[in-house]
């Protein structure tokens, strides 16, 4: 059996994610008993749920990491052998496996086939994914976007970001969103048709960008930043308005978080705010990829992905995204097929 | 045609309301025509979303109250005379009219007659009424108890209070509730059946209380108070939790909003968190008005009301009830019979 590097927790962090809350190490590749299989990694996604993870306890829908052992995530693998009657040498993979160039998923378990003929592989970590099924519960199974409503949505280029927007336009909304730096708005009014955005860290403030582009109020709320965007869109919806409550990634660093000042707007305009997990509808992957890859094909959707180089990189690359400094979908490449 | 005493607005509250923020009027009641009802009043409610429309704008569902001009609100009184095919002289009415002595309902618009065998007529402004209607949403519409999950009520002895912990109670959920004195908490636990509860004013901190009433966490929250009281519920909830946000009485007054820390807990716990008002609903209450006084006349649901005499003292009364200075559904008696 090979021998693998993995990135393992060295320490936890207190407010700020840095480079020593990761170490790389050497293991080797356990044997494989029956109904295992062995996987090369390609690809593996960092994501900000994974900062939750970090913290002791973990979050109320999974138990985190543990110091010394390795982080685990989504990865987009190749077959490398199989003691498994359903995957064989060669066979694409998703699973949710540890942040390492080889592992042993045993008896199988969260391995999925995946198809490199219908997309680039890395889609099955971003649009194809779970990102992009993140988007779709969020958008379509809470906010419901109706024909001419205006929608919102924050981090609006990010991996689940760009797809909430596009499928909101899809539906018939008016799509306005907002992100972290000029190149990122250019990149979802001008590639994903949204219809309008802004810049936060260059409006006068969110409240009064809301006003000016959101000016029939905000419909449906997909919220991935919290904090102070959370605050403006309490203040500017709409009545029976639905938040779709997918993160808050402007706050999973702080070590005291922003406080909310508008949260009786919830009362008196009936808001329906929703959080929610995608692990709860992951029964829906196999039909949202063969409905979004038609999307793709036919050009109503595009896809921005930024592909980090080197296994080495991953903690500079989840780093990196907790910060912005991404735009769309960062991924970390590990290997050619 | 009488004359009528009226309450109007003398000048908007900034913050706390204040008995100069009304003044007694004195009003012709103008002569009927074709359609009108000329109502005497019997009974004049005084509720905690009055608050909201003192402000200059009201709030989202309801324009507010002018200044010079008379307050309005739900009312019980007796049909004096009547232009209106659809009520006769002697029946007893609930509309949402002036505060006022007497007064005409245009076109019998909002009027509808009410049954003085089947209750007590002050239960029509309370428990039979449109705080009852507004529990009964809350509680089964939004909150949907099951049976062994624990139920979580503020402002449990209050007018909607009362109700939605029976409610649920009745549905087989195990209920907790707070108030702010001991008589309260007896009240709820002693008459209304709720299994156990606390008066926030006098445990140590409502988180620690939380954990102790509430061990197994919180499944349902009906919010009645907002502010320090939503924030540790939204810390203490289980996963999947629904909260009913009926109000939130702490924060009607202050001219600073509490801010609220724990909003990160709505993503990773999937709350479901449903602003509502009882308006959007109000087709139920003849449903509702027949089930619940079935409730009341089994012994299932008990009624706790204060009513206070006397027309000059609704300012008063009001001012005392968003204090919190009532025990039960707070009413002001106009009249008798």
């Amino acid at each position: 059996m090979p021998t693998t590097r993995q990135i393992v927790l060295n320490s936890r962090p207190d407010g700020w994610v840095t480079p020593d809350n990761f170490r790389i190490a050497e293991a080797e590749v356990p044997p494989l008993d029956e109904g295992d299989v062995l996987v090369r990694h390609l690809y593996m996604s960092v994501d900000p749920y994974m900062r939750g993870l970090m913290n002791d306890g973990g979050v109320a829908y999974a138990s985190g990491f543990q110091i010394d052992a390795p982080l685990f995530g989504r990865v987009i693998g190749v077959v490398d052998s199989s003691r498994n009657p359903d995957f064989s040498e060669g066979d694409c993979v998703y699973g949710m496996l540890d942040w390492a160039e080889w592992s042993v998923a045993r008896g199988g378990e969260s391995l999925r086939k995946v198809d490199p003929d219908l997309a680039p592989l890395s889609h099955y970590l971003g649009t194809l994914g779970f990102p992009g099924l993140t988007a779709y519960v969020g958008m379509m199974l809470i906010g419901k976007p109706k024909d001419g409503e205006t929608v919102y949505v924050s981090a609006a280029s990010g991996a689940v970001g760009q797809v909430a927007g596009q499928l909101a336009r899809i539906a018939g909304a008016r799509v306005i969103g907002s992100a972290g730096s000029d190149e990122k708005v250019r990149f979802f009014t001008n590639e994903c048709g949204f219809h309008d955005g802004f810049n936060y860290r260059t409006v006068p403030s969110i409240p009064e960008a809301l006003r000016l582009f959101c000016s029939d109020g905000i419909d449906v709320n997909f919220e991935n930043v919290g904090g102070a965007n959370l605050d403006a869109v309490l203040a500017h919806a709409n009545p029976f308005a639905r938040f779709a409550m997918c993160g808050m990634i402007s706050q999973y660093n702080l070590k005291e978080p922003y406080h909310l000042r508008n949260v009786n707007e919830i009362v008196s305009k009936r808001l329906h705010v929703q959080g929610f997990v995608v692990r709860d509808h992951s029964h829906l992957i196999e039909s949202f990829i063969e409905e979004t890859a038609e999307h793709i094909r036919s050009g109503r959707m595009s896809v921005a992905e930024d592909i980090v180089n080197g296994f080495e990189n991953a903690p500079d690359a989840f780093i990196g995204m907790l910060k912005g400094e991404n735009l769309g979908k960062r991924v970390v490449k590990i290997a050619d097929l």
